[in-house]
C-alpha cells in the first residue's frame, strides 16, 4: 500500500497546526502511516521527513517493508525521539492526546510537546483507494460467509460451533481473522448485546443476534443479522420489523453533510414511537477501518458531519431482557450521494 | 472465577499505599478483576466496596456475570466516578498511570486523583487457583494442538494454510481463539522475529519457526518451535543446538528469587560466547497471563524478582537476515523449588 500520500496530507496539517513534527506511537495510526502490521515502534513527522524508532527486533522486517524513513533502532524509542527533535531543531512537537498513555505524555510534556487529539483520526476517517479496497473485500467475505452459513443454523447446534464455523469460512475466503470476538446469541442471549458465543444449544423457536465481521489486510468488516429458528411468532416479528424500519430510515438519511447524530436521532425515534425507546441501549453505529470502532460515532450527542469516503455501521436493535433481543447491522460507505452497504 | 478475594488484596495495598480508592479503566484489569469479558467500563475499588461504572449496553449482562458491586449505569464514566468519590467523602485516590490515556489521566489530575503505576499489575503478576488453571489449560492445547500438526507441515503447504490448521486444532481442543496472530515463517522468512504467516509455499530442506498460541476463558498461552523440512543441513543443526542449549540453561535457572534479567544474561552469553550475540535481537521472555505481554520482564535490564506463581516464557533465537532464523520458546510455571514448563 502506498502511504507516502497520507504522509504529505499529514505533513500539511501539521503545517497548518503549526507543528514541526508529530510523534504517533498508537498501533493504528503507525498501520495507517506505514502499513507496517506491528506495534511497539513510534514515527516521528516533521515537515519534509519521516524518522522510524524501531526495538532491533523490528528493524530489518521494516526496513524490507516501509521505504523512505530515516530507520533509528534501539531499546530507547524516547530517547531517538528527543535526540532527533534537538537535531532537527524542532520547536514545536505534538503528541495525541487521546492516544498517549499518562506517563508517556508526562515525559513528552517535560521536553515540551504538546497534546493534540485526533490529528492522524481526521486522515484515518475518510477512507481511500486500497484502503477501501480492503474494507471493501472483509464486507464481502462477511456477507458471503454468512450466506453460506445461513441454512447450517439449525437446533441442536452450539452457539459457538456456529461462531467457529463462520470464523472458519471468513478465512477460507482470504480474511486473516476474525475483526472481534464473534457473538452467536440465541434465545434470552440474544437480549444481551455483547454475549459471548457460549456453549449454549440453539433451541427450536429462537431467536439468534449473530455480530461478525472480519479482518482483511489490516481492515476490518461489521455485520449482524437476527434470524429465528422456526416459525417466527408474533412478538418476534413485530419487535424485528420495527428494528428493520429503523434500519432502512436510518440508512436512507446517510450522505454527505448530515450530522452523524441525525441517523442516530431517526433511528432511535422510530423505535421510540414503537414504545421501545429505553430498550435500544447502545449507540446506532460507529466508523470502521483499522480499529473495529473508530470515528465518527454515530451516537445521540455525534455533532460530526458525514462526508464522502466515510465507513459507518447502522445498528439499531431492541433487547427485551430475559426474552430476547434483535439487532440489524450494515457497514456503509458514504458515497457523493447518499450510501452503499458494503455488507451485502 | 470468585475474585472477590483479588479484591481483598487490591484494597490491602491501597491501606499501604494510604489510598482511599483506585480508579481501573484498563481492559486486562478490569478482566481480571471481575471476569467479566468486556471493555468500556470503569471500576472504583474503596476501603470496603467496589462500585462499577458501566454504558446502558452492559448493565443487566454485568449485573448477571459480576456479584457483589454497586452498578452505576449511564453514559458519562468519568461523571459517575467523581460522584461517588465526592459522596464517600474519598480524599486520596490513584489511577494506573502506564494504563490511562493522558488526556483521561489529565482530567483525574483535575479531580486531585494520583497516578499510582502497577497496583493491579502487582497482584496479577502472580497467578493462582483458577487462574493458573487456565493458562495451564491454554499452554497444554497449545502444545497438544503442535503434536498433532507437526507431521502436517509438509513442503508444498503454503504458511498460512499451517497457521489456519493450526489455530483450527486449537480451537477444536476448546481454545476461544489465537492468543496473538501466529506465526509460520519458512525459509529467510524465518530470519524476522515477527514475520506474518504469508502465501508462501514452504519448500524442502528449509527451516520453519511457529510461535503459535491460545485464549482459554481469557487466559494465553505463548510457545515456539523450529524445524526443518527435509534432512538439516550443518549450519541449520549447529545453530539450533546453540539455541536449543541457551534456552536449557536459562530454564535451568529459574526459581523464586533469582532477577529475571539473571535468566536473560544466561541465555544472552551462551550465545554470545558462540559468537552470535548481535543476532540474539529481542528479550529472552516475557509474563503470560491475561495479556500476552505483561510483567515480568525477562530482558537484559528486568531487575524484578522471580516469585512462585509467576507464568514467564523463555526464548532464545538466533537470526540470520536473508539465510534463516530459529526461536525455542516455552512457556513456565515459576515453582517452590524451580520451574514447571506448562507447553508440554
Amino acid at each position: 500500500m502506498q502511504n507516502h500520500s497520507r504522509w504529505h496530507e499529514l505533513q500539511e496539517i501539521l503545517r497548518q497546526e503549526n507543528l514541526d513534527g508529530y510523534v504517533i506511537t498508537h498501533q493504528a495510526d503507525l498501520n495507517f502511516l506505514t502499513d507496517f502490521p506491528q506495534e511497539g515502534f513510534a514515527l516521528l513527522v516533521g515537515p519534509e521527513k519521516v524518522w522510524a524508532y524501531l526495538p532491533m527486533l523490528l528493524r530489518d522486517h521494516f526496513i524490507q517493508e516501509v521505504p523512505g524513513c530515516e530507520v533509528v533502532a534501539g531499546a530507547d524509542l524516547l530517547g531517538g525521539i528527543k535526540k532527533t527533535v534537538a537535531d532537527q531543531g524542532f520547536k514545536r512537537v505534538g503528541f495525541d492526546s487521546e492516544r498517549e498513555t499518562y506517563a508517556l505524555g508526562k515525559k513528552w510534556e517535560e521536553l515540551g510537546f504538546t497534546g493534540k487529539a485526533g490529528i492522524v483520526g481526521k486522515l484515518r476517517i475518510t477512507k481511500k483507494g486500497e484502503e477501501l479496497k480492503r474494507i471493501q473485500k472483509a464486507c464481502a467475505v462477511t456477507a458471503k460467509a454468512f450466506r453460506m452459513l445461513k441454512p447450517r443454523i439449525r437446533p441442536g447446534r452450539t452457539e459457538r460451533s456456529v461462531s467457529l464455523e463462520l470464523e472458519d469460512l471468513m478465512q477460507k475466503m482470504g480474511a486473516e481473522g476474525v475483526a472481534f470476538e464473534l457473538i452467536v446469541a440465541s434465545g434470552p442471549n440474544s437480549a444481551l448485546p455483547h454475549h459471548r458465543s457460549s456453549e449454549k444449544i440453539i433451541k427450536k423457536n429462537e431467536p439468534v443476534v449473530i455480530d461478525f465481521g472480519c479482518t482483511y489486510k489490516l481492515y476490518r468488516s461489521d455485520m449482524t443479522r437476527t434470524l429465528f429458528t422456526g416459525k417466527p411468532n408474533g412478538v418476534f416479528q413485530k419487535i424485528y420489523q420495527i428494528v428493520e424500519r429503523s434500519q432502512k430510515e436510518g440508512i436512507r438519511r446517510v450522505r454527505p453533510g448530515v450530522a452523524a447524530g441525525e441517523i442516530d436521532r431517526i433511528c432511535r425515534e422510530l423505535i421510540a414511537r414503537e414504545g421501545y425507546g429505553d430498550k435500544f441501549i447502545h449507540s446506532t453505529g460507529h466508523g470502521v477501518g483499522l480499529d473495529i470502532h473508530e470515528p465518527p460515532r454515530v451516537g445521540p450527542k455525534s455533532e460530526e458531519k458525514l462526508g464522502s469516503g466515510m465507513v459507518i455501521t447502522v445498528e439499531p436493535g431492541i433487547y427485551l431482557l430475559g426474552k430476547f433481543g434483535v439487532r440489524i447491522e450494515d457497514t456503509l460507505l458514504v458515497t457523493e450521494n447518499g450510501s452503499r452497504i458494503l455488507t451485502k
